[in-house]
């Protein structure tokens, strides 16, 4: 995989090209991003399960799964969510007047948005700016990575190749998050490109295991956004398509990699984040409790603000553990260990060194471990620390 | 009701007395506190739901209720939890020596803890102080209430008094909370005191009745503790009892005015708080979810942070309301008030005066007002915001 970040170039698979500009919805920064394909695409997406669904999502809800996709079309600065019947009306007068553009119907535009929920979306600035986002076309990621940021630092970017009975295909992965995170079936707006040939069903199946195991993974803040959502979107263009089990089992970790890096990404610059928490539990007795639980120590308010501030307080991560109805029979025989080191043997507490783990909390990342040892099922979870940073950029955020 | 926190006093019904004293536990604060009562006494308890219950809550648990029980003995600056046998060894040894001096069976005495999670309880220094800490008893609330509080700002007392067909009771009740507070039926140290007489039934039936209402109501920052706990202690001396089904319920009714003025006072006093917030959630379609939702809002980190930063960002209690699946039916119907200004209205937003809602955000007490228009349910929750305080609280609390 080539990491993406910063100021390196993330190549789209063929027959993809993207770009991004300011349409003067936000100030200077820019907020309108599209990706188009040259060809008709199979996508399959993942939508926010929270009730309160964005104009956007209930659009694309609607469309997908679908093989005839043209272009994703995304904004930022304003998510067109609880807008009510008008919101809805701007969204489509959006994809219509891309689809114009394109030459094709507005049923082959998908949409996206991000930004401050409640607050009408500005289609005048947005249409005007469609030219020239369309003339802007290239074939690196970077571009639209960075238009659809919000409270974001980095742009979000990776690219990976898989070889395939047929051939060779390429992934790229975009991606952006930084607060509202805690992903429910999608997250707060990701992109999969590939060349491969997928059938829907193919997409959509890969799809969801991937973000079970990435997106819906991590959590910045608790908070599930209303406009969460993940495509993977599939033109063909390789004529590789997953002919054996073998290349549907290649190609589905591939995009599971890319999700999990993607998605670690997002954990790693949550809102005021300064360290990324990686939470590994095993011996759990069934997967459900093992990802329950994984998630709910990355969303501890208490374990947090401990790691924040280098803390080897490791009875909070018991406590929340139990919290979270781990049962009282596994916690009586489960170790832990902080930065791999023991704090915690059979459901008692070891004398480590605290100056030890102390000076290994310094570290930018923080690996919490749990062996339940009352089954064999294991969950991974990512989190980020919470800053006095992370208050100030929320309580700050709409006015 | 004679609310007691600050330099007011507050006395306790006839036939109780307490006291506290520092043990040398904590360095300067007293951190260790007794209720005695002059004759056996009723006691009720709910315990917290944490799997991970601190040696006090799993011995009390096995106790109670009880109609013989002397004294309740409590401890700040050590939970004694995930301590293992050697932690229940050491809650036995204190209520032992404590049960000797007040020349009873052990299994008269009560125990509490709070503190850090984790650490064995320095008994040595607990007994050594018992006996000055039983010769101080008193009438007034104060030094047991000052005992046991741990990062709280202000001691938490209130003393009612109710008239019943056979002559007038009265109630106190004594908290301790400031964070790890999401009690899940009972809460971080809760204490009713009453000269009433009832049966062991009554005072559980009331209790239940009353933590639902209140401290199962509020939450700081949804960690849940391992030593949440609330009892209910009646004397009889006043040979008042619960004659009548009327007399049942205005007791019931004082107990239950009693806890939330407590619970308010914990959520008031939460770790960092600078404002109370208080959701009221009417019209919804059935109990459970008006509880939890109104409940889930108080949560938020992102709601928590713009009422801190005096911001009316209310689309994240939309956000909030959704992610905790209140239906989207509801949602399109909803409306929602902020300090009693309109700002959603049947599900679209309001052009509301964003500067008069600011200046009315400036109150330490803000009101988030919903009607879903979906039913005759309704639920009162009460929580704080979110500063950069708490972050500097928690990120320094053990080391």
């Amino acid at each position: 995989m080539t990491p993406g970040p910063g100021v390196s170039r993330t190549d789209l698979p063929n027959g993809f090209s993207c770009s991004g500009v300011n349409s003067g919805v936000r100030r200077y920064r820019p907020d309108l991003g599209i990706i188009i394909s040259e060809v008709p695409s199979v996508v399959a997406a993942v939508f926010t399960q929270n009730q309160c669904k964005a104009a956007p999502i209930l659009y694309c809800q609607k469309l997908l799964p679908a093989d005839n996709i043209k272009a994703i079309l995304t904004n930022s600065g304003q998510a067109n969510a609880a807008t009510g019947v008008l919101g809805e009306k701007n969204n489509l007068i959006m994809a219509q007047a891309t689809a114009e553009r394109l030459k094709c119907s507005s049923q082959q535009i998908l949409t996206a948005s991000t930004g401050p929920i409640g607050v009408h979306l500005e289609t005048k600035k947005i249409i005007e700016s469609l030219n020239e986002l369309i003339e802007r076309q290239g074939t690196t990621a970077e571009p639209f990575a960075l238009a659809i940021l919000t409270t974001d630092l980095v742009p979000k970017t990776v690219s990976t190749q898989v070889t395939l009975s047929q051939g060779k295909v390429q992934i790229t992965g975009i991606c952006k998050g930084s607060g509202m995170i805690h992903p429910n079936m999608g997250t707060m707006l990701g992109y999969f490109l590939t060349d491969a040939q997928l059938t829907k069903d193919q997409a959509a199946q890969i799809l969801t295991y991937a973000t079970d195991r990435s997106f819906n993974m991590i959590s910045v803040d608790g908070d599930s956004s209303t406009n969460d959502c993940a495509f993977l979107m599939a033109n063909g263009i390789s004529e590789v398509s997953l002919k054996t089990d073998q290349d549907f089992k290649a190609f589905q970790q591939a995009i599971e990699e890319v999700a999990i890096f993607l998605a670690k990404s997002i954990a790693r610059d949550g809102e005021g984040a300064t360290k990324l928490i990686e939470v590994n539990l095993s011996g759990a007795p069934d997967l459900a409790l093992a990802r329950f639980a994984a998630r709910g120590l990355v969303m501890s308010p208490l374990v947090k603000t401990a790691i924040h501030g280098e803390d080897p307080n490791w009875g909070r991560i018991l406590a929340r553990l139990g919290a979270d109805q781990v049962p009282h029979a596994c916690l009586e025989k489960m170790s832990l260990w902080l930065q791999n080191i023991l704090v915690y043997e059979n459901g008692a507490p070891i004398l480590a060194d605290l100056k030890v783990i102390r000076a290994q909390l310094k570290s930018d990342t923080v690996v919490i471990k749990i062996n339940l040892k009352s089954g064999d099922q294991q969950a991974t979870a990512w989190g980020c620390d919470l800053s006095k940073k992370y208050v100030e950029i929320n309580a700050e955020y709409l006015t």
